[in-house]
Parts: C-alpha cells; sequence; structure tokens
C-alpha cells in the first residue's frame, strides 16, 4: 500500500504543530546524529558497500550472534517485502487487525492469505490451520499495541513448529513486556524476527532495517537481494548510531509508557470514545458516533494536528483512529482539539 | 550479484590513490551538494513521502512529460529489479557482455533468459527470434562504451513491436551520440527507458534512478513498488540537483570524452592490450597475457589504484579489465603502473 499510511504530512501545506500519526517520538534529539552526518557527506561520492556486511557485523556484536544472522534491509519494509518474496506461492496466515504490509507483501508474491482475527489466546487451541506454511505477527501489534504474552507466543511456536513464523518487533524498544529474544529465535531455527532501526533511533527517513535468524533462511533472503539496496548515509548512521550505545529515544522509557497510560486515561475520560489497552506507547481509538476521516482532517486544518486514520487496517471501520504518545502539552491539546471536535 | 561490481573499496583497507572501478568520475564537486544536505538533514525525522510523487514531478518538468510518465527508484538497480518483477516468467533477451543485473534479476523473477552475443548491425536481419517478449538493452553499454546508433535501434524497435524493450540509459549523460529520447520512446508505447541520477551527478551513495515511460507500463510498475523505498535524503538530494539546471559532471563532456580518447591512445601505445573502440567515458581492455584479477590485486596494493576486473561479465574472459577515465595526472599514472607490471 502507497498511500493511507501514517506521516503523511506530504499532504498537507499547514504547518504542523504537532504530529501523532506515525509511531515515532517526534522530539528525538538527533542532533548528535545531525553533527556526525554532516562530518561524514563524501560518503555519497561512492557506493555504499552492495550488501550491507559491515553493519551487520555491529548488528551482531551487538547481539551476540553470528554475522550471517542478520540481514540488513531498506526499512523493515524491505524485509516484509523480500522475505515475501523468498517464499513465493506460499500460504500465509496474518493475524489482524495489523500492518498492511504484510498482506500486501505476500499477496504480491503469490502467496494465498488467510486473515486471522481471534488472538490465539482465545482460541479454543493452539494449532494453526493445517495449511499455513508461514504466519505474520506484529509484536508489540501495530494498530492495537497489544503484545501477545511470551508464554503464549511459546505455545503457538511449540504446536506449529512446521509453520515459518515472521515476527515483526519493531516496537521492541517501546514495551516492558517480554519478547523473543534473537537468541531464542535463532535456536528454533523457524522464526524471523524483523526489527526497525527507523522506530528505535525516530529516524525514519533513513530507511534502515533488518532480520535476524536462522543462517540458512538469510541466505534464501539474500538470494533474493539486490545490490545496494541500503543508502550510503543511512549505513554510516546505522553504525554511528550502534556505537553510541543502548541509545533510545525517549530517553526513559518508563516515562514514556506513564505518560501514554494518561494520555489514555484522558481520551478515556472524554466519554465518547473507546481506547485500547496497549503495552507500547501507541493507542487504537474508536469513536462511539463519527467517522475517523472527519475528526483528521479537522485536527489537522484546524489545529495543524496529525492523527492516523485507521479505517484501511483490515477488520476496523471507519471510527477507528490511532495514535503515538508525545509531549504532555502536545497530548494535552489533542485532547482539548478531541473535546472541541466533539461538542460542535 | 552482490559482489564482483566495481568500486568495491570496502574489500580494501590501503588508502585509495586513485579510483577507475566504477563508471563515475570520482572528482565531481559536491560541495553545493553538501552544502545543501547539512541545511536539511530534520528529513531524517519524517517518513519519506511513500511514492516519491515530488521528485516525480520535478523530473517530468524538466524532460517535459507527465508525472505519471516517471517512476523514482532506489537506484537504477532497483528499477531493473521491479521490471523483472512486474513481468515475472517472461521470455527475456539480454545482449551480452552488459551489466549482469538484467540476467540476474530476471532469473530472479523466473523469466527465460537467452544471451544475444551479437550487436544488431552483425545480424542479418533485425528479427529477434520469435520467443523474445522482452529485450534488455544497455545504451552506452556498460562494459564496453558502445552505443547502438540511433538509426539501428529504430529498426530493431520497428521490426520488433511486439517486444518490450528495456533501454538502460544510465550513461546518457556521458555520450555525444544520439540517443532515444523520453518523448519518442513514450510515443512508442513499448519502450521504458532507465536512468540514474547517481551517474549523472556523480552520487552513488544516494540511491536514485528513475524509469520514464508509458504511464500504463508504470502503473503496473508501480503496483509492485513497496512504500517508501527511497531515502529522505536522497529525494531531497535529487530535487536540489536538478534545481540547480543542467549540472553534469565533469563540467565539459567534449574536454571529458577527448581525455578518454587519449587515455586510450596512450594504453594502446603499451602494445600489450587491447583497448575497445568506446561512446563514452569508460572503456573495455584486455590483456593479450595474464590475467585481469592479477593487475588489479597489484595495481590497489602497490600503487592505490582500483579497476574493475571485468571477467565476471557475461562471454567475457579472466584477461578483461574495465576503467572509467579520470583526472590526466590519474590517468597518467595508471597508464604508468600498468607498463610497469608488464615488465614485471
Amino acid at each position: 500500500m502507497i498511500k493511507g499510511h501514517g506521516d503523511d504530512t506530504y499532504q498537507y501545506s499547514r504547518p504542523m504543530v504537532a504530529n501523532f500519526s506515525s509511531n515515532i517520538y517526534s522530539h528525538a534529539d538527533l542532533q548528535g546524529l545531525h553533527d556526525f552526518l554532516k562530518g561524514r557527506l563524501e560518503v555519497i561520492g561512492n557506493y555504499p558497500a552492495p550488501d550491507a556486511s559491515q553493519l551487520e557485523k555491529v548488528l551482531a556484536n551487538e547481539l551476540h550472534i553470528e554475522a550471517d544472522e542478520v540481514l540488513v534491509t531498506n526499512g523493515a519494509t524491505q524485509a516484509i517485502y523480500l522475505i515475501a518474496q523468498a517464499f513465493a506461492g506460499s500460504k500465509s496466515a496474518v493475524f489482524q487487525p495489523t500492518f498492511s504490509e504484510y498482506a500486501d507483501a505476500c499477496r504480491m508474491h503469490g502467496h494465498i492469505v488467510k486473515s486471522l482475527f481471534l488472538l490465539p489466546s482465545a482460541r479454543e487451541d493452539w494449532l494453526l490451520p493445517e495449511d499455513v506454511r508461514m504466519l505474520w505477527l506484529c509484536n508489540p501489534n501495530n494498530p492495537t499495541g497489544q503484545v501477545v504474552p511470551l508464554e503464549e507466543l511459546r505455545l503457538l511456536l511449540e504446536h506449529n513448529s512446521q509453520v515459518l513464523f515472521v515476527i515483526d518487533q519493531s516496537y521492541e524498544d517501546f514495551t516492558l513486556k517480554y519478547l523473543l529474544t534473537e537468541r531464542e529465535a535463532l535456536e528454533r531455527g523457524n522464526v524471523l524476527l524483523l526489527h526497525s532501526m527507523t522506530k528505535r533511533f525516530a529516524v525514519p527517513g533513513l530507511r534502515i532495517g533488518y532480520v535476524t535468524g536462522d543462517a540458512a533462511l538469510l541466505h534464501r533472503l539474500r538470494t533474493h537481494q539486490m545490490p545496494w539496496a541500503v543508502n550510503a548515509l543511512a549505513l554510516e548512521a546505522g553504525k554511528w548510531l550502534l556505537q553510541q550505545g543502548a541509545l533510545c529515544v525517549p530517553a526513559s522509557l518508563t516515562a514514556y509508557l506513564k505518560e501514554t497510560a494518561r494520555l489514555r486515561d484522558r481520551l478515556m475520560a472524554l466519554g465518547a470514545l473507546e481506547v485500547w489497552d496497549t503495552d507500547t506507547h501507541f493507542m487504537l481509538v474508536r469513536l462511539r458516533m463519527g467517522k475517523a476521516s472527519a475528526l483528521k482532517e479537522w485536527l489537522m486544518c484546524e489545529k495543524g494536528i496529525l492523527i492516523r486514520d485507521a479505517s484501511n487496517f483490515e477488520g476496523l471501520g471507519d471510527s477507528y483512529f490511532r495514535i503515538a504518545t508525545q509531549d504532555p502539552a502536545e497530548n494535552e491539546l489533542l485532547v482539548e482539539s478531541i473535546a472541541e471536535w466533539l461538542t460542535i
């Protein structure tokens, strides 16, 4: 899907006051990265390494795995398309509602795609439908913000050892819940984990993601990767960001999630909204009356506030929107603006 | 093919003195672009437009065509893979020797690939083998530097109107020979032209290419494009570079091609080399004795000079290498260094 994602600032000429529309914290301090890149601009004059192998080594070192167990991609989105391509024609199941690119990539590459709408914990047993060969899962999930409890995820893996699991952990740095580690995924052998440096370091313009998993699985992906897929500045930035240590935005995750809970409470107190419980920094909201698209237009045009109309997520209707927590003053502005919209 | 291309500087720790290995002029003055990018680094904090439409509009305006007749890609290489994917399972012919990615991309996407080794002008007639559905042609051709005369190319197009032609004009700004214009390609309706901002502006680290052609053909490619394929800094740089006017490196193409002819004469005067006639700024060379890989290693280790071992181009042997003209002093250093190697 090209149009219909969040952070669609390119559609609006009005100056933006606050951006809740992508799952990115808008106030990351990127000055250090800017300064670093200013001194490294000469890299645009040469081809990047065709296979991003230097950055893969840095990542492997950080994760205590081998370099052939990491594949760097042009954003996590390219990883999704590469996996769908490498297993073209497979039978994939996708837990919905979720990020649209899994089903899009699978359909593009001839998969038969089955949507599953019940989370495993609500199922009678842990067995996936027997014709399913691949299972796509976003954890924490976009747009619901929910994490599958680790014990349930392990049961799902154990009962379906013939299935290849693609688990998108793009939001792994924004939850306190337990997730599958790279090591455990590797040892299981049938799990590919997707990771997003975009999300971790709040640099969506650079396009850097990576996959970790069994070296033989990654080898299969590598045979479908084109040369020079990742821009030289993205590779430089990626190496530098990792070498700064455990930098992650915002500085305190606990405080950020506490502010998320406060924002959720404030929204629920308005009475006219249903707000999903979330394990991360964004949340799914349903208007009891009215359309999310109308709210989105009003907020942007009247207040310069951008939210994500979530009506195009499979299984959701036109009353759904998604927001990512920003700074307290902005969050208050959002709550007050929605309150104002509800009265008109 | 991931490994085996030119500009493989990442393989060497020795400081490089001169780089003849990619078809890029190494001395482009990119200071203006650096200064511009230093002031635009904030774009890394937002998603790029998912479809690069702004840059497509700027290109369409420059080329006097419509925006839906331009598709921006993550380097021309992504355009190659996208075309092969959009026409998966086709029967493709590739004029060899040429850039390896055409055949690689076609094989990855299930094409039957036929290599044609005779240029059209040497063929008895202009008809391509009747089972061919797509024809891939690099013009000027990498690695030979040759341009198919425009009248011959038109005959080839006219005799094979049922064939989709993919003509890679990545080196279009580095020849004085007539090439197909975007307008003529559009009017024919069965031609996709590939273009490389990488080559034109000497910015291979950024990854910006584009395709021009019939809007319906490009629509088919767009349905296979993933969102956010092109990095935000690459998009910014692309727009800025085009807005500077007809900037192309080096400043004088006539002088650059004259220096290319001088370098070619100097190499031929060594006696031990066959040097192909070229219509552009790079040339294919064959050692009458010895291996190109040995020459490459010696030049890099002893002199810090990087050339392109061309033995992995289909149809070429281990005695072939390719060089792109650089500054006169560097070109002299190359000639003298090869002369020295020939005596040892």
